[in-house]
């Protein structure tokens, strides 16, 4: 029978068709006005999507590539980081901080659990001064969101700390204002809500950050957000970008202003809610007790470890999700709605996942979790909103 | 929210994605050695697909080119025909031979009900000889299969009489051994189970057919076999082909060996027998009472139009089904699974089928459609082919 590929991981994520389109016909130079057009309204859009009139860099790089440019130029050797680490891309901003000679305090949150931000709080009032504190909008490794916008107004009380947000697999799929919630330093990625390959990444910067930007001692010369602003404001990169993804971006961008990013959220919302209660549905747990809307994360029935239901939804039905990452994955299996799903691919997902789950050998009763998805559409629906 | 657009017409269908691909790219010109090759491929796998190894001929032409060009090829002005007329495809036959002059004798079945081939023998046997029986494989506007097999069998003990048989919509959902099964002349289309945009038509000729060929008086020049089947030999087409279709065409039929034409069959059908019993679990009733593999054609509850299913399922989920045709078109609304879908889209489209239904006011459970489905598919699954 016929099988088809899917991705449902948490990034990377399916493509936007019309943005394929887009990239396989874009061999552009970029030093024309052709690419500063295109860089230009990416650059707009990028400030709609991140919410935030304040500056926008785009590099030719991984996420992590983002990451470690928040740390070169925010903090200087021997600085101080307040780090939330709930799972491993908290670990994460804990590893970059130590190659930068930057002292790490962390703070410690149990897989899968909100993070208090009173806690936070409480270590800026009581310890010395940091130079920023580093989060997750969501936790990846546990599908769990943190509340950033508490965050923001907590910081933005100390003037000369900043609040630097991994917003990679956050963004898109949750309300993230990076200006009024006072997010000095957020990170994006393409291969998550921007529906593209991977390849680029984006961060926004603060007026606060900025300053810090200025007097960073660490070095950094690829990553140098001082000279990549020059360059935007030339409608450029300062070194060569990564263009197809560039001009893919502009045409997702476009599509997401057309969609109203509100809707767009709510869509990503809308799934995760589903997938939650059909995963209750079907006798399993949440794995998250702050679950995000961008992936969801299950745990497997007993006696059935994680990897045999990736292998059997992927062997038998072409459908890619991601087990546990590190320790954890055995413990958990993740589900994404993040970037270019509509309802009929969550039935879809879950109809396989009853599947998979019944061939197993887990007992369920066959339909209960497309059941509990369906009545979720029915319940969330808004009179008079049929054709939206 | 987020809404992608999804075919589920009878024709045309989602096209092949690796397809879409090389027909991009397909720039090349017909009169050269590498499209001769190309056509060669596609001509060998068009043997396969049609099972046959007599002659294939392919031309740039919508599915009713290819029917005309039967009609004239084997048929002269004042010949007999017997035209079975179940829909409005067997009444294209019918218009068809008369517009060639051709005398019909119709044998009428009531729209959705099986052919019963004895009836067939009765009218050859008793009738003055005719010069060919007219037949769908599978009547798209009723979603009916016909007994084509057993029309073969009868036909081939009449020496002078062909049977030619519309399978437009039929081959790759059904079994259909055009050589074996005596089937003189098969028309295929490339919008249905060959997974491309429409453009191309296909024939298979018979010896027996050849012999009709030969003395047919009727006018043709464009579908005129006889200089078509000369240039094949020369591995090209009389007139300009579809180039960029051929390609994918190939495309296509490479990927249908590397499956087995069997198990896309196979796919067609499991879709088919789990959308039936999603409907009858609905508290809907399947209009044929011979339901083809290709689409299954539902009655719309009581009180609610098919043209509101199709209407409410495009606005709502951006799923694209088709309502009945002609005087049938309130009476039923038809869900294609011929062609690219695999059991997901089956599982996506019932439940977003459930939510429309419940929606426009008919009562149901609601994932009740989709256990159907679920369970169809587990009864169906052999033992030891989890990954096939």
């Amino acid at each position: 029978m016929i099988k088809k590929t899917r991705l449902f991981t948490p990034g990377p994520t399916p493509s936007f068709p019309p943005a394929q389109q887009v990239m396989a016909e874009s061999e552009i130079h970029h030093r024309t006005e052709e690419f500063k057009r295109i860089l230009r309204e990416a650059l707009a859009g990028l400030r709609y999507f991140f919410q935030t009139q304040e500056d926008i860099l785009i590099f030719a790089s991984s996420g992590t590539g983002a990451m470690e440019s928040a740390v070169a130029n925010l903090l200087s050797p021997g600085d101080r980081a307040l780090v939330v680490v709930g799972g491993k891309f908290g670990e994460r901003w804990e590893e970059l901080c130590k190659a930068y000679q930057v002292g790490v305090e962390k703070i410690a949150i149990p897989y899968g659990q909100a993070l208090d931000p009173r806690v936070v709080r409480q270590r800026l009032e009581a310890g010395p001064s940091v130079g920023a504190v580093f989060v997750q909008a969501v936790e990846t490794s546990t599908a769990t969101e943190y509340d950033v916008r508490s965050l923001g107004a907590i910081v933005h009380e100390f003037p000369d700390t900043c609040l630097v947000v991994d917003a990679i697999t956050g963004l898109g799929t949750m309300e993230l204002r990076t200006q009024d919630w006072h997010l000095d330093l957020v990170v994006g990625g393409s291969q998550k809500a921007f529906m593209l390959p991977p390849g680029l990444s984006f961060v926004s910067v603060s007026e606060k950050a900025w300053r810090r930007v200025e007097r960073s001692g660490s070095p950094r010369y690829y990553f140098d957000y001082r000279r990549e602003r020059k360059s935007v404001a030339r409608d450029q990169t300062a070194y060569t970008p990564a263009v197809s993804l560039i001009v893919g971006l502009s045409q997702v961008l476009r599509f997401v202003q057309e969609q109203g990013l509100d809707n767009v959220i709510r869509g990503a919302r809308l799934q995760a809610e589903a997938t939650r209660a059909a995963a209750r549905a079907l006798g399993l747990q949440v794995f998250s007790h702050s679950p995000c809307a961008a992936c969801t994360g299950i745990r497997p029935p007993e006696g059935i470890p994680s990897t045999r239901v990736v292998q059997h939804l992927r062997k038998e039905f072409g459908l890619v999700i991601a087990a546990g990452q590190g320790e954890l994955k055995e413990q958990l299996f993740r589900i994404a709605h993040i970037g270019y799903f509509d309802f009929y691919d969550i039935l879809g997902m879950i109809g396989c996942l009853e599947l998979t789950l019944e061939q197993l050998g887990h007992s369920l009763s066959l339909g209960s979790g497309v059941r509990a998805a369906l009545q979720t559409y029915c319940q969330r629906r808004e009179p008079g909103e049929p054709g939206e």
